[in-house]
């Protein structure tokens, strides 16, 4: 995969080798996410920020990135009502929005939109999500975070041991980790969640055909014993047939500091995609979990960032000049925690 | 026309000479907005950017050309529902705003709220559209596409033939093109119409006084022969007693590549102020047009971004200040198309 | 109180020594407020402006703050639809929004939501207004628009005369001031309000016990005599049994030309926290006040930009970097009033 001046919108366009490019990127953009230094190598670059379906964090976490490599950022919330009662087309829309800016973040409530647009679009376009289809980033933030939070131990993302919890059925997200984790060797993976919500068999098929070990399970701990990372979601009410059936399924599938402490390894990892109901009843992670360090929701959030910047540098082509266009950071910056 | 300092409100500010010191200007822009290069000269002003109806393409083909200045923009969307309901005045709500920004572009939907705001307003304000009567940037992008796309041929802006097509009657925009159009000498204009639609009399009456031939038809095979540029617009559905009347004149008011061919010289030139209707039955453009380098549409839509930025160096009197804050461009520029 | 890091949630935080500080940083932040000069002393920084609850003129005029300042801005105005829909906490929310800028601003509809997202924010927060309960920048900038306003006079905040009229019962800024003003000694205060809009008594006490002295009454004349400022504020009809007897009430405490005129010293300067309600039958400040060089009210808006780059400043311990980082302002500046 060559990143500069490419549209970004599916997993499947990634490689190892684009992986592995992305990553060595976003290395090298965390000094500027944590404020120990700025650049303004994007000054003068315009990201156009087009959500015609909202969603208050993907959208600030894009922005943030772009404004940390020194870009401006014109962007919209919500449906561009007026043309679409008019009836244009997203080809025209596709046209006119490209000649705003030098790349453009799109995210869009039907499922093919993003490429749609693309395939008309005049500068790049990454997917920030088309309905239930594709979300790339998020897919690659989670992955950079399991190879962050693993760094120092004896094993990587090559021999990872990983269980996914929850509905793995309807789950966006551990279906794009899914399909990147095929790319690496010698795997471990636990696939806990109900009957009704389990992985599809597409999915387990291609995770299998890697040469990948999958365990399939209702059993949460027997599934989450000796693993790296315990990967949670949300099971949802609604893709059961009443409130009472999902709440057993909900408490079945909880993790909370007691089931940890019980069922995992003392470093294992707990990720999830959030937001996480923090309701009584559903909590798929406890909040007793808060204080626990290998915790590592916040994290996963933070890599967001770094990721999205790794993106925009290199489909800018830029990742070898954000040293030359750095700079001191002369601000407060301490972090509360 | 003294442009340092001055609200834009309505057209017919413009006089000829202030006409060609814009596109001069705009001219001056175009390595800037095509990337070629940017500018920080306007580094440190702040555009106000009042949508108080929303309108996502302009908003942000204003708010792209001010941060190809340099420039940052705080922007609303939308009614301000609080000092509205709490009965503010538009002038104690302009009095507030301008203290905000350097610059201020507004876009409302009642006729000469924008004029009215800007009486009480302590910085310049551009009228980005209110209601049906004004919104000038749209006629100078218009006219600046007539005068690019022509460029190199033997006709001008003077002595140009013009065809507007469709719902002349409502369409705000190709009112305030003819009033521009009367600045200049020696015009042929067709004005297509259904009856119902007819062009406002005393438009045609100002065109006529300027010295230009008019040129009244419901034939659009006619009206469109012997043209430089074909400006057609949408006939909308509510204009007529029934949905099946207004099927027959959007039908006959129609262009497509077949039309075109049959009738148009092989270089007109096709214009239309988008967003057009691509649903099955509407098509005042047809997507089989698309092809056609002839077809300008988003060229014209590109061109907006190029003359809001000759309108802010203009009104903030940097315009013989862009270069000399000017610097290479490093990041991915290559358009698609 | 220590500015750099800290959170600003309640006026209860600063003492005298703090408001001075902050009223010093204000008087070096107005040249760019005017934009005599220019500063990019936040070059590189980002302000999360999270308006949970619309507030355009506050979410603006903080946003403007910081552009000032030279640091970019990030938004969101309405709320959170899908995590909160999705059941997320506004712990998880602080701790993954926090992760995207340097400074966080915050508005939200309930009492005490701020001061418990700061809790779990990894960034200092500002509160920019939490529901019924603070809004401390309002009431900040009212106290140093006072000191602005009586400069060069012979009474200062010390031994200051205030009116404040209106509904003294519900309005969250009038207590807020009140607390402020009992930092400062020898003032003489009149409460002018109905019987059943009445500041409540723990702020009187709290004034009486800093030593004020406290006139309660219901005469408006008598109340906005030999004062150096009258405070106006808005009487809502919801307030009252029926329009009626709101409208009779209202019409008590209307100031308007002829009423300052007969009752007020020459130089009693006007304010308000605005918006001002300037329908027929509300009009606590009548429009035919707009042009008496005393009616201070925009000028109090303008403050509260002033006082937001100070509140930056001090945060994010810059203040004294800001003249370092400073340059010459080259556009279009002059103000129409």
């Amino acid at each position: 995969m060559r990143f500069a001046g490419s549209h970004v919108l599916s997993i499947s366009q990634f490689d190892r080798a684009a992986v592995e490019q992305l990553f060595s990127v976003a290395d090298a953009m965390r000094p500027f996410a944590h404020r120990e230094q700025m650049t303004r190598v994007l000054d003068g670059a315009i990201l156009g920020s087009m959500f015609f379906e909202p969603s208050t964090r993907t959208r600030i976490s894009f922005g943030s990135a772009f404004n940390l490599l020194g870009g401006e950022v014109r962007e919209t919330t919500g449906f561009e009502h007026s043309a679409i009662a008019k009836g244009e087309s997203l080809y025209d829309t596709a046209r006119v929005l490209s000649g705003y800016s030098d790349i453009i973040v799109m995210r869009h409530p039907e499922d093919g939109s993003v490429a749609e647009f693309a395939a008309a679009s005049r500068v790049p376009v990454i997917n920030g999500g088309d309905g239930a289809n594709e979300h790339p980033s998020q897919a690659l933030l989670d992955l950079y975070t399991i190879r962050l939070e693993l760094a120092g131990r004896s094993r990587g993302l090559d021999g990872l041991r990983i269980a996914m919890v929850g509905d793995l059925r309807y789950g966006r997200t551990v279906h794009s980790l899914s399909k990147l984790l095929s790319l690496f060797t010698g795997l471990q993976i636990s696939l806990v969640s109900p009957e009704a919500l389990r992985m599809p068999a597409e999915v387990v098929d291609e995770l299998r055909s890697a040469g990948h070990q999958v365990l399939e399970t209702e059993a949460l701990e027997a599934g989450i014993a000796d693993v790296d990372i315990v990967y949670s979601t949300r099971i949802q009410e609604e893709r059961f047939a009443s409130r009472e059936e999902a709440d057993i399924y909900r408490g079945r599938f909880r993790l909370n500091q007691s089931v940890y402490t019980a069922n995992c390894e003392p470093n294992t990892v707990i990720m999830h995609p959030l937001p996480r109901d923090s309701r009584e009843g559903a909590r798929e992670l406890d909040v007793d979990l808060n204080d626990n360090p290998n915790l590592a929701i916040f994290r996963q959030s933070d890599n967001g960032v770094v990721i999205r910047m790794a993106l925009f540098a290199l489909i800018l082509d830029v990742a070898d000049q954000v040293e030359k266009h750095s700079g001191p950071v002369n601000w407060f910056t301490e972090r509360r925690f």
